[in-house]
């Protein structure tokens, strides 16, 4: 019911003028949008679940501390794709995630302008509005559709390290690599076999919680960039349909270090 | 009707597995359905027009010259996103522009998931769906959503300055880039003010034919690469809704040298 009421208020807001401030860099975009969506998904879930945890993209802005607890943890992204919002580029997401015991349980992905609602729950599959999801069987890097995000940070640096990353994708014959704008979209795209990879450097626990279950519900595997299990605040993340293809993309990578969510 | 008879034929050949061939790369794809698109339009429009001549990417690519005379001409790209349709990433579309006497008379295209209907006429506005289309009115790079395409070529030469382009638009704070993997999309998407530029090399006249004048006709700018008049052979672009942009995008961009359509 959240999901459809924010979904409401964003599409209301991808027709209308939006006041933009920054935050981390000048490309690390927040409207008034995103913290009336926040606020509205934490006030409804506070209110049904008043002894459960969360973490949220703007409380997390502002100061709150990201931790994940053994406890019941809601993990909100109010609008990822924040960046195509301001420009009203449709691929805008409402991202929510579920945690218990530091064990991801379920996700919801609501695509804003296209009507998607993704879902994934632990041990019951994958859904796009009740369709089952199912990730390519994709092995060859030579074959693969890999998708990514630039990130937010934009030094010299960063920026040489992320082309250097793309650089080798495309040496290494790729078919393709695609930019869309938000993480969790592009995820989704991977949970439905439409990429056969997805990797950045930079994301946070809010753009991955969701997807994350939902990807793995629908086949495929998400992992850290060095090759090890996934670690949900690290900032990083390769996901691919098989471990074949997530493991010859972590291999491919240079790492640039974002820092954790959870040391902020 | 040609149209929704060619995006049924795509829908349905998004579902089902394909035969991929290559042409001018690994990376430059196409598939069965692309000629049979091709054909069904081109049958189409000869019957009805006996005495037009017709420009279309697989009929070029089997050696047919590419060449815009002062008749009455129709410019096909039956699948553009060729890629993106072999992975069944839902960002592809049909395009097709109309030429007499050398200038863009009309342009239609089709984005075959998202049942949008983009069309131009000159003279008489842009629309998609009936709504009328309007082109942003940013001049500052550092508040710009920029869009690009990689192009076919993947040699380490043509990979460094794609990178390098990028770098650039990035070192400038462009708020972000992206890369869909449709040309035409990507230019429907600038026409509707959802991104301030798109700029690209290694494109071709029918993924820019109809985009030309449904972004001139929703107020927009269509340039060389040079900062100078379209060519729409010489497989270069820069596209923006203001000109102040798409002169700050060329002065930015190193060129790559693709050639051109009508010296092949």
């Amino acid at each position: 019911m959240t999901t459809f009421l924010a979904r409401r208020i964003i599409r209301k807001a991808l027709s209308e003028e939006k006041r933009v401030s920054t935050k981390t860099s000048a490309a690390d975009l927040v409207t008034e949008t995103d913290h009336v969506v926040e606020a509205l998904i934490l006030q409804e879930l506070q209110q049904r679940f008043p002894s459960h945890r969360f973490i949220a993209e703007e409380a997390a802005a502002a100061g709150a501390k990201c931790v994940l607890t053994p406890s019941p943890t809601w993990i909100v992204d109010p609008i990822d794709g924040t960046c195509n919002f301001v420009h009203r580029f449709p691929t805008v997401a409402v991202s929510i995630g579920f945690a218990v015991n530091q064990e991801l349980e379920f996700g919801v992905i609501y695509h804003c302008t296209e009507e998607r609602l993704y879902t994934g729950r632990r041990g019951r599959g994958a859904f796009c509005n009740g369709q089952r999801l199912r990730v390519s069987g994709e092995t060859d890097l030579s074959k693969a559709l890999v998708l990514t995000e630039i990130g937010p940070r934009r030094d010299p640096t960063t920026l040489k390290l992320f082309l250097s990353n793309m650089e080798r994708l495309l040496r290494a014959e790729a078919h393709g690599v695609r930019v869309i704008g938000s993480s969790t979209l592009a995820l989704c795209h991977l949970a439905s076999g439409a990429a056969d990879a997805y990797y950045q450097f930079g994301l946070h626990c809010w753009d991955l919680a969701a997807a994350t279950v939902i990807i793995r519900e629908a086949g495929g595997v998400v992992m850290d960039t060095s090759g090890g299990p996934l670690d949900l605040m690290s900032c990083r993340v390769v996901a691919a349909g098989t471990r074949e293809m997530a493991v010859l993309i972590a291999q491919a990578l240079q790492t640039i270090n974002y820092g954790r969510d959870d040391e902020r």
